[in-house]
C-alpha cells in the first residue's frame, strides 16, 4: 500500500462471506446422519467456514499462523514486566522451536510463519522473514508511533505475508504477535475506536504490579492526549498509537479475507488489529473466527461490541497466536463434519419420526 | 467381574493421580518461556494429565475413543424421536466411517473402537467387536433393566476394552455410546444417585416433542418407582435402571484409570457412567477430563455437583463420544506444552523483572 486511497480501494473490493454457500451448507447439515442441530456450534462453525471460503466442499489445507514481531518505543515508560530485549530473544526461541506457539502449531499440524516487522535488534534467525519497517516504533506517550507511510508499508507487509501463505495452499490463517509492551498500543487503539475509558481496557499484560498498572494507565492517557488531533480515521489511529506488529496483523487479515481465506483471531493485541481491519472493511466480519477470551481486561468488552463469541475461555494471556493455533483443530473438525459425514440416504439410516 | 466383591476390590486398588508428579509439573511450568500462568487452563490441563499418568514427561500416544452400542427396552415407551432400528443402523454407519464420531476421531488422529455390548439386531460389521450381553435391556418402566450378574459382565467388557486399547499404546481414553432411548436410563441414574427430581434431569434427548417429553418424564418416574426397593447401592442402581452401554462405559473408565490412563467424558449418557464409576472409586476424580457441557437438561447440574468444569460448551447433544473426540487435541496440546516448551535457561531468554 503506497497511498491511503489504494488501501481504501483494496478494502472496498473485498467480498463478504458467500450467502449462497451459507444456505447450501445449512441445508446439507440437515441431511447428515445426526439429529437436527445436534452438533450445535460445530455445525455453525463449519457453515461459516464454507461460506467464508465460498466453497461448499469445505476443503481445509495448511492452516498457517502468521506471527509478526516488533518493538515498541513506549516500552521505555516501564509498562511491561519484561525488558525490551525479550522480543528479540523470543523470536530466537521461535526460530529454535521452543516457544508455546511452536508447540501449538506443531500439535495442530499447522505452519508457522515468522516475520520481523520491526524488532529492535538482529533477528535474522533461520525461518524468520526479516521485513523490518525500522527497529521499533517511537514512544506513543511522546508523539506518533510511526508515520502514515510506515503504517501503509506495514499493512502491505501483512498482505504480502498472507498472500505467500495462501499461495502455498493455506485455507485458514491465524494471526499472532510478539512485542514487549504491545498491550499498551493495543489498549490505546481500543480506547479510541471503541470510545471507552482507558480504565476499561488497560490491564496487566504479562503480569505487571499495581504500581506499573497505574503507570501504564497514565501512559495510555498521555498517548491519547498527545496524539488526539492526529487521529482522524482508522489509518491515522494505527499510525499514531499502534505498532508495526499490529499493522502487520491488520494487513494479514485484510489480505487473507480478500483471497476468501478466513482468519482466526488470537487475543487482546490481535483484537486491536482485527478492530482496525473491521473499520477498513466491515464486510469481513463473518470471515473471522475468535479463538478465545483473553484474561486481559478489555478483550471481553471488544468482543461484545463486535458481537462475536469466542470458542473457549482458558484464561490465556500469552499472545504469539497461541489461542488461534489452539482453535485450528476445532475449525478443521467443523469443516470435516460438513465435508465428510454421510447423509441419511447414503448410510441407509432412518430419520426421526415426525 | 464375576462378583460384586471382586468389583469392589478392583476399585479399591485404583490409585489416585500422582501428587508428586503434580507438584513437579507445576514447578516445571514456572520455568517455561512464557509469563507465569499465561497459558491459563492449558497449564492446569497438562499438569492434570501428567499427574493422572504419573509421568512428568507427559508422553501422549494413540488417544482412543471407546464407543459402546446397546439397545434399551424402554424404547418401547416412545421416549425417543428415533425408532430402535437406528441403533444398529448407526453402528453400520460407524463401521463405514460416515458418522460424526468417525470424522472427529480421524480429525484428532485418534483410534475408534466399536463394541456391540447389547444391540438388538445383527451388528457384526467390519471393525465392530461383538460382545453382546443380550439383545437390549428390559424395559425399566416395567422392572429392572438387567440382572446384577449382567451388570458385572458388562462392566468387565468395559474394563477389557480399555485394557485392549491401553495394550495397543493408548495414553488417553474417551468414552461414548450409541443407543436409542438411552437418555432415559441416564436420567434415572442421575435422579437416584444425585437425589434430584426427574424434572431437573429429563430432557429432550435427540429432539422430542412436548408430548413425548411428558411421556418420558412419566416413564422415568415409573422406572424409579417400580425399581425403588431394588436400588440399594451403585451396582444395583446400574442393574435396575441402567443400560449395557452405560455399564460398558463405567467399566472402561474404571479399567483405564486403574492403568493410570486418564479418561475424557463425553456428554449426558457418559456422565451417568462416570457418576457410577465415581461412586465405585471416588479417587479417580482427578484422572477425568470433562469435554463439554451438553445441551441436555441435567448435565450442567451433574458437573456442578461433582465440581468439574467442561472444556467447551457448543450445545452438542449427539453422544457417540463426539465431544470427547473434540477434546483430544486440546489435552494433547496441553501435554505437549508441558513436555516440549523450552525453559528460560535453555532458550537464553531473560525472565520477568522483579
Amino acid at each position: 500500500m503506497d497511498t491511503p486511497a489504494n488501501l481504501y480501494t483494496f478494502c472496498a473490493n473485498i467480498e463478504s462471506a458467500d450467502r449462497a454457500v451459507f444456505d447450501a451448507a445449512t441445508a446439507r447439515h440437515l441431511q447428515l446422519t445426526k439429529p437436527t442441530g445436534s452438533l450445535g456450534r460445530l455445525e455453525t462453525l463449519g457453515i461459516q467456514y464454507a461460506a467464508a471460503r465460498s466453497d461448499l466442499s469445505a476443503a481445509f489445507h495448511r492452516p498457517t499462523l502468521l506471527n509478526f514481531a516488533a518493538d515498541h518505543g513506549v516500552a521505555e515508560e516501564g509498562v511491561s514486566a519484561y525488558p525490551q530485549e525479550v522480543t528479540c530473544q523470543m523470536v530466537h526461541n521461535f526460530s529454535n522451536g521452543g516457544a508455546a506457539i511452536n508447540v501449538l502449531t506443531r500439535q495442530a499440524d499447522a505452519i508457522l510463519m515468522l516475520t520481523d516487522i520491526g524488532v529492535k535488534g538482529h533477528c535474522a534467525f533461520p525461518g524468520v522473514n526479516v521485513q523490518k519497517i525500522r527497529a521499533g516504533t517511537d514512544n506513543i506517550a511522546k508523539g506518533p508511533a510511526m508515520s502514515v507511510e510506515e503504517a501503509l508499508a506495514a499493512i502491505q507487509i501483512g498482505i504480502d505475508t498472507a498472500n505467500k501463505a495462501i499461495d502455498l495452499g493455506a485455507t485458514l490463517i491465524g494471526v499472532g504477535e510478539m512485542g514487549i509492551a504491545n498491550t499498551t498500543p493495543a489498549a490505546a487503539i481500543f480506547c479510541t475506536l471503541l470510545n471507552v475509558a482507558p480504565e476499561t481496557v488497560v490491564g496487566r499484560g504479562t503480569g505487571i504490579s499495581d504500581a506499573q498498572l497505574v503507570k501504564k494507565l497514565e501512559t495510555v492517557i498521555k498517548a491519547l492526549t498527545i496524539n488526539q488531533k492526529r487521529m482522524t480515521d482508522p489509518l491515522s489511529v494505527l499510525a499514531a498509537v499502534g505498532g508495526f506488529d499490529i499493522a502487520g496483523m491488520c494487513g494479514a487479515v485484510l489480505g487473507a479475507v480478500s483471497r476468501r481465506v478466513p482468519v482466526v483471531a488470537d487475543g487482546f493485541i490481535s483484537g486491536a488489529a482485527i478492530l482496525l481491519a473491521l473499520r477498513f472493511a466491515p464486510q469481513i466480519h463473518d470471515s473471522l473466527f475468535f479463538s478465545h477470551c483473553s484474561a486481559e481486561l478489555g478483550h471481553k468488552l471488544f468482543m461484545r461490541r463486535i458481537q462475536v463469541e469466542p470458542l473457549f475461555d482458558y484464561g490465556l494471556r500469552l499472545g504469539e497466536g497461541s489461542g488461534a493455533a489452539l482453535a485450528f483443530p476445532i475449525i478443521r473438525a467443523a469443516a470435516a463434519i460438513l465435508r465428510e459425514m454421510a447423509t441419511f440416504d447414503q448410510a441407509g439410516v432412518i430419520g426421526a419420526r415426525i
